[in-house]
């Protein structure tokens, strides 16, 4: 992940583009934001990533299918209900929301996209769809990005948002992120619901080459329990407010850069705020003889219940993370490898250090750590960002009900 | 699973075999049996299938080329200590451990293989060891199974033993079968540690046949938390002391079903006494276009730590077990399917049935139930059995230390 790059947590302020997040009454909790609103001053540059799931759902995609114009204006979010696995009428459901945000903000509805999270199954109540929408269209300000955060969350505990500046193309601009997590956040695509912004001015083929590049290094690398959503949705619009010249290769490489870097602190974040979460733990696999070994050999340790509770109990468990890189399918030999955790050396070639495992045991009470496996077997890498698994992650998914 | 032979639970006597189990102190817990030995009168026929893990555990490699021979006398079974990840030392240890055994009982080291479990990365002490095996050597008897079922346990809540009569070839046999779970415990091979004994008269290559055919609906179909142990086993040995006649075609049969039928019903409980399990579910995916779609399909069900912690809230959650199924890699077309939970239909092309869903919550409060997915797209079918996930399972993996 990118590291030379200021990146600011927090809302920021992004020309051309206003937020706001109201209680429309689709969540239980009364009085709990469920519905936002991004609106562009003028249709957008934009692109878009979806889940890889089969089964996606509604607001999917009508977002896949007005997202081909490389053009949109305004995002309605909700959280509360996924209209997922809903038919037929979970898409008229998707395409009349748009339809009252169209008429709400008056613009044209193929430039609104709908995306939604929450419970699988049931469709919203469009009345109060509506009356939401009309609040949220009067009270939309640059300066609202942290209660459309808010209008997103479902069991994440705070808002998330990311920003930076590009110095390029003669000017200065900004990227800034909003992201959702906290459950069924996987690997293998782009992960949750995920919104950029951008005053540059990008034509949409470089939006989606800059996404493209970025998801390899931020959502894709991160895992909270292997498990991959209907809904997940990464959007980046920019408003080309900056008034910036047309790229050249080199300001393409900055911009590239900049919006990578807001990803990789999304993703981060995501998994950081992983439901139950009480440490974010670095999986990095070195080594390995091919970059499909290494990656499949760092999820799969990623991913292990076994390896996750030992994390949670501040278990330096060599075993279960020799299990979990043996039953990946890599090629690993056991008696090559060196495995460091939270910076102590714990195993080196077949033998575990007995005697290092009270300091790494020590060192594993910290928030965040990293566990490096190095194969000894070739040059390849990959990295995954993996979460405890604990008592919450278990009580928030037996008692979140249907 | 074979339904039509009668299997019962607990301790038998098979003619030909004689068991032991004893505490050795390899067990921090003071008393616990940890060293067990099956003993047969004379040289056996047997088979063995082991762990596809890339990391094998010492006794694992001794155990695959002492298995060659088609022969076997004695199995030498410890808990407390896998004796993996322990390299060259490791491999003098499990020979030097059967070469302790040999002398004890009289007979050929080569005949004589070790099984290990419990901590990864550590030596058993040898003397301790020793100790232990002279005691056990001693104490071998004919009606003592449960003794070694006990010694072979580590987060096992009970032990686990099976067996049925065949009749054949004349006569009737004994296929009694020991095995211990319970963390560990994962798809895709022969899992944990699995000992049967026969007394049918069935040579070395019958026997193979016996147990291959047996894995894929029992050891194969069950999961607990999607693991591979680096030592799992499964051992059959056969003494030929029922003395019954060459076996005919139909004779095989009828013994494969036995075998089967045993193995099916230890691999079953496993999964029922599988680590912090409250509930023991078999999932069914039905209609699939391909038999690897449908197997891949039933196992991201089975796995995922959403739809397990859905299971232990007893919480009807279509939205988890779809979200599972279209990220299975499997064709999955939403607007077709139909799910079963617990006997109640609750969704039906493309549509949840809301109204049914406190009937399948109540169900859900049974130890065991089923969860049918019908795809509706071909006439492949898979079945895997796994547990739900509840605190406990947190509690015993976060607790139990290297």
């Amino acid at each position: 992940m990118q590291n030379e790059i200021h990146v600011k947590s927090g809302p920021v302020e992004v020309r051309g583009f206003r937020f706001s997040g109201v209680s429309a009454g689709l969540k239980t909790a009364a009085g709990a934001k469920d519905l936002g609103l991004i609106v562009a001053d003028a249709p957008c540059a934009a692109t878009a990533v979806f889940s890889a799931n089969r089964v996606k759902a509604a607001p999917i995609y009508v977002t896949m299918e007005r997202i081909k114009s490389g053009r949109l204006q305004a995002v309605v979010a909700n959280s509360g209900c996924a209209n997922s696995f809903t038919g037929k009428p979970g898409l008229k459901l998707a395409r009349e929301s748009c339809g009252l945000v169209a008429h709400a903000i008056g613009c044209d509805a193929k430039l609104i996209v709908p995306s939604s999270t929450g419970v699988i199954g049931h469709l919203y109540d469009l009345q109060k769809f509506g009356a939401g929408v009309r609040t949220a269209a009067n009270q939309l300000r640059a300066d609202a990005m942290e209660d459309f955060a808010r209008a997103v969350m479902t069991t994440d505990t705070h808002p998330k948002m990311f920003s930076t500046r590009v110095r390029f193309a003669g000017t200065e601009a900004t990227v800034a992120g909003v992201a959702k997590g906290s459950g069924m956040i996987s690997p293998r695509m782009a992960t949750m619901l995920a919104y950029l912004v951008t005053d540059a001015a990008v034509s949409p083929p470089q939006l989606r080459t800059a996404l493209r590049a970025a998801l390899p290094n931020s959502f894709n690398a991160v895992t909270v329990d292997g498990d991959m959503s209907t809904n997940d949705t990464v959007i980046l619009m920019a408003s080309g407010a900056a008034g910036n010249r047309a790229l050249s290769r080199r300001d393409l490489e900055a911009y590239n850069a900049g919006v990578a870097a807001v990803c990789a602190s999304l993703a981060r974040e995501l998994v950081y705020d992983g439901e139950g979460a009480t440490k974010l733990v670095t999986i990095e696999v070195t080594g390995a003889k091919s970059p499909a070994d290494a990656e499949r050999c760092a999820r799969q340790i990623a991913n292990s219940p076994l390896v996750k509770t030992a994390f949670f109990g501040c278990d330096p468990n060599v075993g279960r993370i020799l299990m979990a890189a043996g039953s990946s399918g890599a090629v690993v030999e056991s008696d090559r490898l060196v495995l460091t955790i939270a910076g102590v050396k714990v195993a080196s070639r077949g033998a575990l250090l007995v005697d290092a495992l009270p300091a790494a045991a020590e060192k594993m009470r910290a928030r965040e750590f990293t566990v490096n496996l190095d194969l000894k077997l070739g040059r390849a890498s990959a990295t995954i960002l993996t979460c405890d698994l604990s008592y919450d992650y278990v009580k928030i998914n037996a008692e979140y009900t249907t």
